[in-house]
């Protein structure tokens, strides 16, 4: 019997299972200082420690993506092997800060299936947490994928489909303890629009864009010890390119929305997302966003702000989405749906 | 109105104008490990704590350039998006060792304005300080970029030239405290050969060849924060190549520079700098030095010696410069004249 | 005189000879990170601090690669410069974990010598020890290289060929102090396999294969000091590529074997090694191992395993080695013979 891991198929998945993901992985100032490398991520929450302690905290804890990303790496091996499409996330949260040091692991309940009509493939959904070396949860998120059947005459299990929620509520929205933007410097943050600033329905175009190389995506998709065989392996396509992970496009749109964003600190809640088109290396990757909502938080000089961010490999000055038909156009990679924390 | 940063244009600066500059930056031991990475840097002393603490210092500080260009990074957004050039640099100074787990930041006061005779660009001198998570300041230099008008009708500014040292001061250089060379470890450092050793005058070619990745450049120039597109962009340009940081090429000749110069180990001043010519991806960096003077330091076992560090994309062993017209040649990349110090 | 290092040539070595290496490295989480960025590095011991405690050590130690790589480029500059190859390894003990802060140096002593018959060049051996900041040795390892010789005319040594035993035996392996799988945890590890599950003899093909950009290559042969011309220089080859260094190919050859062989936790011997032939960027480096040997220790549920671990440039299924000729076949890059530890 084979001792290498094949991944799981359809089948192999039921409603309730619980998947104890393998390989924690312990994150400090080598994967902060990688993040600051890989993307032009400035947001001074998680640049400086004296930015971080000026807000409230005991120094920066690493980016939100950093601890999204470890998570869903975690997860790869046993829910996205046979990924033939990642299609979705939904009641994403960020429960608490990652600290330099801290060991971060992953747990996921499947809480639906799906067998498609064509008999050879169906869609899992799983809730994955991600918790601490003291089993503090520190993420939460629903995410799923189309996966192929290993056995096409294996009976469909019965239909669950999650009921889930369209954004994170407000009131849901974890503000991390302590945090206090009563003293916060706009100077050095860089920018100088504060939460009243920004409208509903407000479009930002970020301008800048990021040409991408084989060598960086490969190495940001290793860092998160995420092993899907397509982001490495050139052999798998005729023209020698690897399939970019999404969450590779994810940080570098967030990182570009920078510029106009810099306010928005820190992500607190992941609403849906969708990976529209593939991404290759040598894609010239641009973002703009959306204001979509704007609510209070209970905490001193902390409002949220929930944003469409779309990254493009096209212009996005003229804010890219959707065609007549509905479908997302061509030169649309990423279409995400996120809450942020900042100042009033 | 835009929320995005267009960058400053000529007529928006004035003589005085102090620009405190945006997003603070604690560098750490994951900054260090890449610039070894990044760069073949292999100057004991920002190699090794035991190196470092066996010549009077606490732990090994983090590379001066690191400090370099962390705090020439913090500017990019204020003095040069909009520059057409990078003219120069003058009396820059180091001013104290940055420790991993330092927060960096930067303050610029306009101290020169020049309008070009074309009405449409004008020259900026800014004098940049590098500050501490205790204000303490770390760094100190003067640059002086190209930059356009946004409107080529704004009335010129009256023209103040700032009086610049053509180099800094032998008894201005500021040794670290502590610094003793008494008991330097030759053997150790790599090379056995002592301030006495060096003759004003003398040449060395470094004779060892990198060539430059897209990849390699970009993350090195995101490390530190710089923002200009023209680094990160490949559809700025009908090749798809991106013009490569200044500063990386300093990185890389200073570090070819350890075979002949191992034993330079800390930059304590920048004289001047000219970026000759631009580097692409593919371009061969080599280097080469010439001894232009040489002082003492009252610290113990210390001397300073002054060089010229020359890049080249071309061979370094016949030490090209300039033509007979007095200009660069086409294969010279950088120019650059700084002290070190190195023991006795 | 030249002031610049040219590297050692056959002549310039002696039976006894002991070379102190320059340059000593502290490594930490910076270099942690990075590993975990070059290298699809999965083993849960060196990727968490949880698991690593609860194995009984401190914290996590470095990968033990960290370890050689750190030891080995220290040696370039004196053993290798001029090598005209790399023949083998043989005698490699770990001797002690590399903790995140500790300063590594090298020391070299010659113990064999044959000029070879063509008398342009020799062979040259060395006994390599890696010393931390307290001079305990963490590794210990015989390597021999083929060096040019300088004067075709210089006499021909005595020659003195080393007796190598043919593997490091089973009571001569060190395990690290405190280290226990009493409690050990599959599931976070990633795999059932336990040291009882595998037989000698059995093969394991690892499946998974990456593709190496040159920017990859480099970034983490820098990383390790590494000064030979031939990984960085593409003006040494007509078609620009660059020789990638072979402890590149160890080391993703190691990371691949994780799947199917994660619990091969500590490398803790190097019986012997050869690069089969060169690899280029381009290439797809997959793995395959083969079980050689197993043996008790006396520390709690840790046993030994002998691993063969072959990578490859073509398909790993069909265990790929050598040609009815006895030559390696030429899509093998590495054939490698260690023992690691491995919960009983």
């Amino acid at each position: 019997m084979s001792k290498t891991n094949a991944g799981r198929f359809f089948e192999d998945y039921s409603v309730g299972q619980v998947i104890r993901h393998a390989v924690p992985r312990t994150v400090a100032e080598g994967e902060r200082a990688l993040y600051h490398a890989l993307y032009p991520a400035r947001h001074a929450l998680y640049s400086s420690d004296a930015f971080a302690i000026a807000c409230g905290l005991d120094s920066s804890p690493l980016d939100d993506l950093i601890a999204f990303h470890t998570v869903f790496g975690k997860t790869v091996p046993d829910i996205s092997l046979n990924a033939l499409a990642n299609l979705g996330y939904a009641e994403g949260r960020w429960l608490a800060p990652v600290w330099p040091g801290d060991t971060l692991r992953a747990v996921s309940e499947v809480i639906g299936l799906k067998q498609n009509s064509n008999g050879k493939s169906g869609v899992v959904w799983v809730r994955t947490s991600g918790l601490n070396q003291v089993d503090e949860p520190v993420l939460d998120y629903v995410r799923w994928v189309m996966v192929r059947k290993r056995d096409a005459d294996a009976p469909a299990p019965e239909t669950v489909k999650p009921d889930l929620a369209e954004a994170v509520p407000a009131d849901a929205l974890v503000v991390p303890e302590g945090l206090d933007f009563g003293a916060y410097d706009f100077g050095l943050a860089g920018e100088p629009h504060r939460w009243g600033d920004y409208q509903i329905g407000e479009k930002i175009d970020h301008v800048d864009g990021v040409t991408i190389e084989e060598a960086e995506h490969m190495l940001a998709t290793r860092l998160w010890q995420n092993t899907a065989k397509v982001h490495f392996d050139a052999t798998n396509r005729d023209d020698g390119k690897r399939l970019i992970y999404g969450g590779h496009i994810i940080s570098m749109a967030r990182a570009l929305s920078f510029n106009g964003l810099a306010n928005a600190q820190m992500i607190v809640a992941l609403n849906g997302g969708t990976h529209a088109n593939p991404c290759f290396a040598g894609d010239t990757v641009r973002a703009w966003s959306e204001v979509l909502d704007k609510a209070e938080t209970g905490a001193p000089g902390v409002g949220a702000i929930r944003l469409r961010l779309v990254a493009t490999k096209g212009d996005s000055g003229a804010f890219p989405l959707k065609g007549q038909d509905g479908r997302y156009v061509p030169e649309v990679l990423l279409d995400l749906d996120y809450w942020a924390l900042m100042p009033l």
